[in-house]
C-alpha cells in the first residue's frame, strides 16, 4: 500500500496517470448519451423513471418544497450552523474581492475600447449526494455566483434512497444561502434537465459543481449548448514535503484525500526517502484503527505514491507534471518554493495549512481543477458566472483612418462585403 | 430573401434558432470519433492517410519549414504587410492592457490567501484555411496567448489543396508574429494530433481558434483531456437599428456577415417597419452587383430576418435573446442603450463602427462565442492563456482557531480523515 517509487519509475507512474483519465471517459458516453436522449424526448417522465432505475427512489417531489428546505435548516445541531455560517461568511468575503470591473481604453483618437462584464443569467448548481452528502460543495459552487451578480440559481441533488428527498445536510445550506429551486434529481439526468430544460425545471446557461464519472460526462457532451465549469475527474492532493515534516502530519493529509473514494489520489513527493519510508510506517501503525479502511486501502495502492526525488527543484517539477488539485508545501521554506509552482489548483504553504482548511474554510472555492486540468483549467470563481463582452466605437474621423487598412485586409481574404460595409461609410471612395 | 417578422413570428424565428445547433453537432459526432481514435492509434500515419482523403493532399511536409514561413512574408505586398502590422500593434495593445495581476488579502490575522496567474505552458492555434484563408484569425488567437505569456504556440491549419501546404498568408502572419511550429493539417484530425500528440506534433495543453463543425466536433469530445476555448458555430451579427440608420448602410452590415458561409446568421431587429423595407429594396437594388451570391442568398433566405419589434426596449430583449457573437447599437444614442446589453461577444456602437473594423483591426480578439453562447461565454482574451492557483496560508494559531469548525463539518460530511488532519496538528485536543 502506498508504493514508494524511484529513479525511472516517478516518469513511469506520471505517465499511467496522464493515460488512465480519457479512458475511462469513452466507455461511459454511450449509456450517457441514452440518458440525455431519454431526458430530451420525455423530459420529467424521464427523470422520474432514471431516479427509480439509477437512485432506486422517486424524487418526493421533483422539486423540493420551501417547507423542507426550511425545517432541514431549523433542526440542524446549532453548532453545525455556526460553523456552516462561518464557512459562508470566509467564501463570501474571499470572493467579494474577486470581482473584476468594467474598464475602457481610448487608444487613438476617436476610438474607445472597452470591456463590459456582466452576469450570466440562470446557472445551474450540481452538488453530489444519495447516501452521503457534501453540502460544502453547495456553498463552494453557489455563493461564486451570487457574489457575481447570478440572480437564478437551481440547485439539483440526487435524491436520499430512502426518502425520495435531497440530504437534509443540502437542503439547509441551500436554504441558508436563499436558494429556492431545489431539485431531488442527480447524476446524467440531472445534468440533461439543467441544460436542456423540461416542464418542471427550466434550462440553465451554466452548469457548475462536482459530480461523478456520469455528470462528467453529461457536462462534457451538453457543453457548447449550455456552458459547465470543468469535467471532474477524481480528487488529488500532492504532499511536497522535506526532511523538516512531521510524517505524522504527511500522513493524515494524504488519507484526508484518499478517503474520499476509490479513485482519489493522494501522492507524497519528496527529496527525503527516510520521510517515506517514516510515512509508510505511520501508516501501518496507524492502520488498524482507521475508518473508510476498503476505500483507503483501494485508493492508497492504486492511485497513490510516494516518490523520491532528487531535490526540491525536481519535486516542483514533477508536481507541475501532475498539476495537481491540491498541492500542499510542506517544507522548510514554502514561499520560496511557490514561484515556482506553475500548475495547481489550490496551494496550501506551511504546516499548518492541511488541504481540510481550504475544504471546508479559508475562502477560496474548493471546486477546483482536477485529473490534471490544472495545466489549463482554474478553481471555480467568480469569473465563472461572468462573462465580457468587447465594445468598440469609432467616430467618422477614426474609421476614415482605419479604412484603407481594414479594406485591404478584407480584400485579401477575398471577402468582399466585408470591405463594402467599411467603404460604404466614407464620403471619398477609398483606394 | 431576408424575410420580415412581425409580431409572434419574433418569438418563432427566436424558437428554431435555439433548436437547431444542437442536433447538428450530434450527427458529426459518430464521424469524428472515428478520427480521434485513428489519430490515437496511428498517429502521424493517421494524420497522412486523413490529410489525403478530407483535404485531397498530403502535407508537403506535415511541419512547414521555416524557409517557407519567411518567403510567405517576404513576398506580400508591403500595402498588406503594413496592414497586418498595423492591426498585430493594435490587438496587442488591447490586450496588453488585459493581464490581470496576482492578488493576496490578509481576512483575520495569521491568515494570508491568494491567487497566483500564471500562463499556459503549451497551446495549440487552429486557424482555419485550405481554398479561403483567414489570415487575420492567426493574429486575433496568437496574441492574446503571446501577452499572456505562453511559451510555446503550435498554429495548425489546412494545407492548401494544390500545395499541401499552409496557405501563404497563414505563413506569413504565422513568421511575422514569430511563430516556429506551424503544421500543415486541419480539420478534427488537427485538433486530435494537438490534444494527443503524435510522434510529430507534441501535445498542448489547449486549443484555441475558429473552425468547422468538425474542428467543433473534435474540440468537445477532447476537453478535459484538453482545454478549449469554445466549441465554434455560424458567425452571427445583430443590427439593432432605428429610424435614424441609413438602409444601405444596415445592408452592408448584413451582407459582411452573411458572406462568411451558409450557415452564418445575419438579423437586423429595428421598431422601423419602414427601415426593414427599406433594407429589402436596398438588397434587391444591389443584388445583381454583388459577389458571392450563392452564398448569401443561402444564408440570407435560411438564418437571416429582419425582425420588427414595438420599440427600443423589445429590441434589447430579442438580441438578448439571441445572444449574438456581434452586435450593431446602430441607433441614435447607442450609449444609452449598452446598458441593456446583457449577452454579446462584442458590442459595435454607432454608424462609424461596422463590424469588420472589429474583425482586423482595432483591438478585441475576433474569435467570439457563437451560437447563442455569448449567454455563458466571452470572447478569446488574455484570460483564457492564464490560470489562477488559490493560496492559502494559515499559521499555528489561525489553524487552532479554525480547526472546531473544520472538525466539526467534515465529521458532518463523514469524512473523519478531514478532521483528523486538522486534529493533528492541534496541541490540545478539539473538543
Amino acid at each position: 500500500m502506498l508504493p514508494i517509487f524511484k529513479g525511472s519509475e516517478v516518469a513511469a507512474f506520471l505517465g499511467r496517470r496522464r493515460r488512465r483519465w480519457s479512458l475511462q471517459q469513452q466507455e461511459l458516453r454511450k449509456t450517457v448519451e441514452e440518458i440525455l436522449e431519454a431526458v430530451r424526448r420525455e423530459g420529467d417522465a424521464a427523470l422520474r423513471r432514471l431516479s427509480r432505475q439509477l437512485d432506486g427512489v422517486e424524487p418526493q417531489p421533483l422539486r423540493m418544497p420551501a417547507e423542507y428546505l426550511q425545517a432541514a435548516w431549523r433542526d440542524l445541531d446549532p453548532a453545525l450552523q455556526e460553523a456552516i455560517d462561518g464557512a459562508i461568511a470566509r467564501v463570501r468575503r474571499f470572493h467579494e474581492a474577486q470581482r473584476p470591473t468594467s474598464s475602457w481604453i481610448e487608444p487613438e483618437p476617436g476610438v474607445l475600447l472597452g470591456q463590459r462584464w456582466t452576469a450570466l443569467g440562470r446557472v445551474g448548481v450540481y452538488a453530489p449526494g444519495g447516501k452521503a452528502a457534501y453540502p460544502s460543495s453547495v456553498w463552494m459552487s453557489v455563493i461564486p455566483a451570487q457574489v457575481a451578480g447570478v440572480l437564478e440559481i437551481a440547485l439539483a441533488s440526487p435524491p436520499d434512497p430512502t426518502t425520495g428527498r435531497v440530504h437534509p445536510l443540502v437542503a439547509a445550506v441551500a436554504w441558508r444561502l436563499g436558494l429556492e429551486e431545489v431539485y431531488a434529481v442527480g447524476g446524467a439526468q440531472a445534468i440533461a434537465a439543467l441544460a436542456l430544460g423540461t416542464d418542471s425545471i427550466r434550462a440553465v446557461d451554466k452548469i457548475v459543481g462536482p459530480g461523478n464519472a456520469y455528470v462528467a460526462a453529461a457536462k462534457q457532451l451538453l457543453y457548447g449548448q449550455v456552458g459547465i465549469d470543468q469535467i471532474a475527474g477524481p480528487s488529488e492532493i500532492v504532499v511536497l514535503a522535506d526532511d523538516t515534516a512531521r510524517a505524522d502530519w504527511v500522513l493524515a493529509d494524504l488519507l484526508s484525500q484518499a478517503e474520499h473514494d476509490e479513485q482519489a489520489c493522494a501522492v507524497l513527493i519528496t527529496p527525503s526517502e527516510p520521510l517515506a519510508q517514516a510515512v509508510q510506517r505511520e501508516l501501518w501503525r496507524r492502520w488498524p484503527n482507521l475508518e473508510r479502511r476498503a476505500i483507503l486501502e483501494r485508493s492508497l495502492r492504486q492511485q497513490g505514491a510516494c516518490l523520491v526525488v532528487e531535490g526540491l527543484r525536481e519535486a516542483v517539477a514533477v508536481s507541475n507534471e501532475l498539476a495537481p488539485e491540491h498541492l500542499q508545501l510542506y517544507v522548510a521554506d514554502p514561499w520560496s518554493v511557490l514561484p515556482y509552482v506553475r500548475h495547481a489548483g489550490a496551494v496550501f504553504l506551511g504546516p499548518y495549512s492541511p488541504e481540510p482548511i481550504g475544504d471546508y474554510w479559508a475562502g477560496p472555492s474548493h471546486v477546483l481543477p482536477t485529473g490534471g486540468s490544472a495545466r489549463f483549467a482554474s478553481g471555480l470563481s467568480v469569473w465563472d458566472f461572468l462573462k465580457r463582452s468587447s465594445v468598440i466605437a469609432y467616430d467618422q474621423e477614426a474609421l476614415a483612418r482605419a479604412a484603407p487598412f481594414v479594406i485591404r485586409l478584407a480584400r485579401a481574404e477575398g471577402l468582399p462585403a466585408h470591405a463594402e460595409a467599411v467603404q460604404a461609410r466614407l464620403t471619398e471612395p477609398c483606394p
